[in-house]
């Protein structure tokens, strides 16, 4: 019998990886299947109701009855009160990840917190949010610049100084705010079903 | 006979006597009439696509017929091309002016635009775009700071190194981004009407 299939809307090749890997790989009970819908976010500082929001479009594209799920992740700079927070993504893009780190200059504190929050509609059509956080210090990258901003970010509870970019996958995994958003996803996957 | 009515929406009373003002007060030929819609923002980099979007929910709540119109006000940094731009209203909620001049301290070039966006939809149900921009430098806060970051903006046309929230609202109006994109909107509707 083939795996109840779960549907993950994302069009970053990254994020797939790293997610189907967290949630079990080929030992998985469920089967992941990817769909790069082009999905509006809106704006505001609740990254709960921004995931809703992409939640419901991917519901409304897709049809009630089919387990998916998006993933919004923020990076929170302590000085800026959460900002840039989901809009992080905007800001790597054009502003790119030297300047990022140079908006912080004159600002002693250079703590962040990297939230992921994903939400889940089951096959009842019931929605369901899970949140996984991190806090970490930016810094000047270090580390192959192919992954959004890992090369800026070095998490607290990390060694070595070393920066998400830097660490081995299943290191980052344990500790990153997207592993512990997935963590609870797979818990609530494995004890629920989809 | 009573003038046409044009909805604005917005929840921002001080765009709402600026804008009244600068379509022509109560010599106007139109009666503007405010709706403080809950419109949800999206996110992206494109000006016009969030002004479109959120307009398309005005008229959706309205019913086409209606002529409204919605307005988005951008602030671009030269030197974070194009950003903080239409998120420059969660900064100045979440972190305040002092910081957002801060962010650029180590940069040298302190440029920006200024850009506003119309979105309107007439009687017909058709849309429109208008857009004025002003280019100016941000400084420090200089002047009242119960509007925005009109504080902060030094435009480049204006007197003395004067800011928005020093100059007089007619002089203001003449040179900025708002007043330049509804002279825009004012002169369609004196020749097309709504």
């Amino acid at each position: 019998m083939s795996t109840p299939k779960i549907v993950f809307v994302t069009g970053n090749a990254n994020k797939l990886r790293e997610v189907t890997m967290i949630l079990g790989g080929d030992s998985s009970p469920f089967t992941l299947v990817n769909e790069p819908l082009d999905l509006e976010e809106v704006q505001g500082a609740d990254l709960e109701q921004i995931a809703l929001a992409k939640l419901q479009q991917a519901v409304s594209a897709l049809g009630v009855g089919k387990p998916v799920f998006v993933e919004d992740t923020a990076l929170c700079f302590d000085e800026f009160n959460g900002l840039p927070g989901a809009y992080i993504k905007w800001f790597v893009k054009s502003m790119g990840l030297e300047k990022i780190v140079k908006m912080l200059d004159n600002f002693q504190n250079k703590g962040a917190y990297a939230i992921t929050t994903i939400a889940y509609a089951d096959s009842k059509g019931q929605f369901h949010i899970f949140q996984g956080k991190t806090h970490g210090t930016i810094v000047s990258s270090n580390g192959p610049t192919d992954f959004g901003w890992d090369s800026i970010f070095q998490p607290d509870e990390g060694h070595n100084n070393e920066t998400y970019a830097l660490m081995a996958k299943e290191d980052k995994n344990k500790i990153s705010q997207r592993g512990r958003a997935f963590a609870q996803l797979k818990e609530y996957l494995y004890n629920t079903g989809a």
